[in-house]
Formats: structure tokens, sequence, C-alpha cells
């Protein structure tokens, strides 16, 4: 028996004619753009590990089945292995499965009904209210706290571990979807949840089984050469490389048979302007209000 | 045959008594106070990218050793697979690998020798100068981009992305660590980098392969019941935690014969005030002087 025909991953190096499993994913993140050559990675160049990231989709579609005992525990232990700056581990996560409040959380969200099937929804914190108890019993003083850049090890450390835990469930077996807005309604979530002063809910997280019946699908991203610079930022190529990813987009959609427009047009009308934020313009100000000055 | 005997990982549920995977290094994040008991993990509880997650190392000394081709490609890949708010794909990366480049980089990092011995050395950043040309070109107006909320859409895609690119890297056998201290000289790194306005250069990522003669450890890290709620924030419990955790740290650094403070001490001196902050206090006027004005 030959190692090919052991390991099917590889069996396209043997007799067989099997592709690549990067193959296919390269081709639906980047279209025909690929930014490397599936049928040339050696068994040392691609993995279960890089198939599986590769694979991610985002799922708004859950089955009505309850997560495995053990499945939260296992999630926040792959979320606390992620990098922390200066290990601060600056963050929090507070566990959703109450239906009546997951209820709750999908009207803020604007009726976003996943939130509900999901059997699990994790609320990820920007948490500075721990070290600020800590570092005033212990030296006397937490000024530091008080700055945007302290702000912004809490967001990077919340959103590795966010990350992880993704990651986590998706190796599971189980679909994600993070819930950037819950920030359309920061006080409702604060209040909800009894977070104290110096915490942030970050994003949301649906946490379930995909629905077999509603697929989700690997969506196409911009080409690498948009987004990776060497030595330095150059930022040619752009107009090009996005009339392309619309065309991808357009056809990605049109393959569900959904008549989207175009991505350039989506994400420019999304930034438009304030009244495009969904009430995430007041942000900077809640953000004043709960205790953190943004110095 | 069994399928104890053909899967190591469940050998102990036969008549070897090898511990589970998860056993050692959940004992090494969590001491004696484990979130899950491994010994009743069955196949479907755990899997080699837990194994791969929970086994995450800083790694702060490299190899002299080139990564083979296409490994920046495949961590970029990976990384664009990482989730984005409203699919705006609000980063990008610098890949620097020229020694010159990498030697002021560590200078600029408080002479952190890794980042000139790491072949790769990723600068991650929160990047709306894209969506800036798009969305004036498109749309003749991006004043969305102005609002702190979209300076933290722009951080939690740049950081799940470098997350994902941390897990692609570590699977392929390489080690990592985050630089957040490029942020110690965030104009003089935009200078080099010939960063656009819109652009905040979030946190520098050390890529190579770890020198076993130099060998990082697994760090134990807060017990769950600090950081995990369940259905509503809940803060008691943290000083006795706490000081469950800083026995569980001194220990930690002994067994390296390390003679380091609590970690309590620590952290409490890193957010004690601005002058702990190492130049990042004035953070926020430069991201006003980048183009980002924080409304």
């Amino acid at each position: 028996m030959t190692l090919a025909a052991i390991i099917p991953a590889f069996a396209h190096r043997g007799v067989t004619s099997r592709p690549h499993p990067a193959a296919d994913l390269l081709a639906r993140r980047y279209g025909a753009d690929s930014p490397l050559d599936a049928e040339a990675l050696g068994p040392d160049q691609w993995n279960e590990v890089l198939t599986g990231l590769l694979s991610h989709k985002s799922v708004r579609a859950y089955r009505d089945a309850p997560l495995p005992e053990g499945t939260l525990e296992t999630l926040v232990a792959a979320a606390q292995s992620a990098p922390t700056s200066s290990n601060l581990q600056a963050w929090s996560v507070v566990a959703v499965t109450d239906p009546a409040r997951k209820a709750r959380f999908a009207t803020w969200a604007q009726n976003q009904a996943h939130i509900e099937q999901a059997p699990l929804f994790l609320v990820w914190l920007a948490d500075l209210s721990r070290l600020d108890g800590l570092a005033k019993a212990t030296v006397g003083d937490a000024a530091g706290l008080d700055y945007l850049e302290t702000l912004i090890v809490a967001i990077t450390d919340a959103t590795m571990a966010a990350q992880n835990a993704v990651v986590a469930a998706e190796s599971l077996g189980l679909g994600t979807v993070y819930i950037g807005a819950i920030r359309n309604e920061t006080e409702a979530v604060a209040a909800e949840l009894r977070l104290p002063p110096k915490v942030l809910p970050l994003f949301g997280l649906c946490v379930g089984y995909a629905d077999p019946a509603r697929p989700a699908a690997v969506k196409p991203r911009l080409p690498q050469s948009v987004v990776l610079h060497h030595e330095r930022y150059v930022a040619t190529g752009v107009e090009a490389a996005t009339a392309a990813y619309d065309a991808q987009v357009r056809d990605f959609y049109a393959q569900q048979g959904i008549d989207a427009p175009a991505w350039s047009q989506t994400v420019s009308a999304r930034v438009r302007g304030p009244a495009a934020l969904s009430g995430r313009h007041r942000l900077r100000q809640i953000l004043v209000d709960f205790g953190f000055p943004l110095l």
C-alpha cells in the first residue's frame, strides 16, 4: 500500500488525479487569481489545520441541537491559549444560553434570527475592570487604563481570544458568526449583562450546528496583491483589483440566486457617513460614559 | 486490532494508561484548577486542532533558517479566510524581510533581538485607507471612517486576520510572537513603511523556526471562573483567583530559574500610569495626526 493510498490528501501524487485539497479552497477565496500553486504544495506545506482555516464560512442558520457538555469550557480554554499583550488578559466573555435573553440580543442586532437559533451566544468583552481593581489594590493607581492605547490592548486581547474560539469551534464541527451589531445598542447590552465600568461589549458570536438545509458558502476575498505589501506599503493596482473582485463577488451571489450590488457599492454605502453606522457613531461618547476617558 | 490501538490519542481507553493529550496542556494552562476532565473527553470532543491551539507559546528565540517558498502567501490566505466585519476587509499587512529594516524595528521595540533573528516580520495594519479611496470614488463621501467605531472595526478585522496567521504558522511548525511595542514608535514605523493616512500599524509578528536551544514554555492563564461568565457578568472571587494565579505564575518562572515578581505586581505596574506605557500614552494624538479624527 502506498502512502498516497493511506493519506487521501496526497493521493493526487500517485496514479489518481484527485486535486489537492487547497486547490478548491484557494479558488473559492481568490477565483483565478490564486496566490499559490496548490498542486505544488508538498506535505510539509499544507495540513488539516490550513484546510480548516481556509474553509471558514459565517453560519447564519442553525439546527435546534444543544452543544455537548464541556464544549463551552473547551472553547474558552482555546481562547485563553491565544496570545495576550504583556499577559494582561484584558478580556472576558459572557455565555448566553437563556432563550429570552438571546431573543433580546437578536432584537438589538437588527433582528438577526440566528442569535435565537444558536444554542450558545458568546459576548466578548474588552475588559479593563479586572485590572482596575487589581492595580488600585496593588499599587494604588490604574491611570494607564484611561488611555486609548490600553483600550486597544483590551480589544486586540479579546479579539485574539475570540478568533481562537472560532477556530476551535469549527474544528469540532460547529458553525459560528460574529455579531458586531451588538454595538448598535451598546448601552442596552451592557445593562442586560450588568457590566461594570471599564468593560466594552465588543461583539457577539453565535455557536451551534449549521442547518444543512440552508448551507453557508466560502466567500471570496480581495486578491493578495492588494492586502499584502512587501517591505513598504504600495497602494498601486487597487482600482483594477477592486473591479475584478466586484465581478467575483457578483458571481458568488449569483450562484446563490442573489442579485447583490457590487462589493464596492456595498462597502462604500457602509462607510459613507454616520447615518450608515446603525447608531454606532455614538460609540465614542458611550465609551466615555462607560469609564474609558480615551486620553 | 482495536480502535484505541490505531488512534494513540485514545489508547488510554484501552489497556494502556497513556494520558489524554489534553491533560498535560490543561494542567499547564490551569494548574490543578482545570475546567475540563481531560480523561472524560471523547474522540468527538478533542482533536489535533485543539491540541495545537492549547500548545501555543510565544517564541522569542529563532534559528537562522529561511521559510519555505510560499509560506508567506499561505499565512496571508489563512488570514484572509478569517471573518471580517461587513466584509470590509479593513486591514493590510507588510512583510518585512530586509535585515536592516528588521534591525530598525528591533530598535524601536526596545531592542527585541528576536525581530532581527526571525526570517519574517509581519506588520499588521488597521487600514481604512483603501476604503477611503473606494468610497470617495464610488459614493463621493467616506465620513463614516472618521468615527472611533470604524477604527475599532479595522482593529478587530486586522486582529482576527493576524490570529489566523498565527494558528496557520504554528500548524506548519513555525513559532511566532506578537510585537505590540511597535506602537512605542508609531510615527517612525509609519514613516518606515510609507503608510498613507488612515492606516495604523497595530502590532508586529515575528515568524520563524524556534531555536531548540532556548525553548519557550506554555504559560499559565487565569482560571476560567474569572474570565467566563454565565448569562451575566459576576465579578466575585477575583481576589482569591488572582492570589492562586500569582502562585502558579511564580512556580512557572521558578521552573525556568527566573525570580519574577508576582503577576499582580507586574500587570499593576504596567497599567499604573502613563509613564509605564512606553510612549504609547501619545497614541490618541498620533491617530488624530494620522487621519483618524476619532469622532
